[in-house]
């Protein structure tokens, strides 16, 4: 289920080279980090808001637009989904162990 | 490699009907979906940050903690990462068609 | 110098009696609390990233924009600018005192 | 009444200077505008919590937070409150005038 984000990410890296005119990632992406983080940003503090009414459906579509957002901004800044997945498994033990203890944060 | 996604994701669903000493998941959901949605806005806060700054290590870490929170969030208020990554599909045509000329916000 | 921030209250309060299609700011209050913690959200979002960046002027402009979607937020849930500094007279003893030790989240 | 953000602002000032050691204030600023600006966005997302609740009281506890930090990202950027206020002056006609139909962002 989660090879969505996969293919989704695929399709944001090959929007980095495309005409800023084609698409709108291609648009944001040509607009820079910054504003990529600021629209990363916007859809967090929805989320938040959903989450705190509760209402279920209006957190998912807006959980959807976090994940899309956060990854332009990891675009942005060339970083790739794998490397994330890989501190979430070295930190939270999910390539097959148990969750360790640790806080997230250390 | 997104599998990791869905292992974190059970195992977090797995901390609802535990005991709140028992993990630090446990324990942030105890708190409730509020607590659970300033935490998440934290970290979203600090992967901004990384991201205007431009350092690669700190903003794939800081992804990593945005998605643990944020499933942590979407737990605290039952909404599974299933229906997150439905959205996600219909809406940028990732089920292995090209993506759609849709803005995310609509 | 702050009686700008009073008069600005002043303005936001006769607001929100009045027709949504007079002013942006009675549209905004029409929308509800939850747009108006929305709008000083992206606003909060926008001063971050030029802190970051450290443009002075950016700063300043955005600063302004947080000041005056909080003062909507306010107004949206009722709270009185007074309120709020009646609140940071206590926490930070700025009613002529020294700053008090405490720090300021208790 | 918001004299009190003008004593606080000269406060925090007074703070830049100050041993980190010797206050919470000096110890934040000391730490870099990152932090500062890491710490207001974790009091904007309390304030935004709080707006959503819907709880007045501790709405105008966070805006109070808010503004605070607000304040030092603005020491720690070398912006002072009334440069933020002229701002504030020029965009809302708050200098005596009938708030002008501008919208707050262009």
């Amino acid at each position: 289920m989660t090879a969505t984000l996969t293919r989704l990410s695929a399709t944001i890296e090959a929007r980095k080279s495309a005409d800023p005119d084609s698409s709108w990632t291609a648009s944001l992406l040509a607009k820079g980090p910054e504003k990529c983080a600021e629209k990363f940003g916007e859809e967090a503090i929805e989320a938040i808001i959903e989450a705190v009414r509760g209402d279920r459906d209006r957190l998912a579509s807006e959980a959807a637009d976090v994940l899309y957002h956060l990854l332009v901004m990891l675009a942005a800044r060339d970083v790739s989904l794998d490397e994330v997945m890989a501190v979430l498994d070295a930190r939270h033990g999910t390539s097959g162990l148990a969750e360790k203890a640790a806080r997230p944060k250390g």
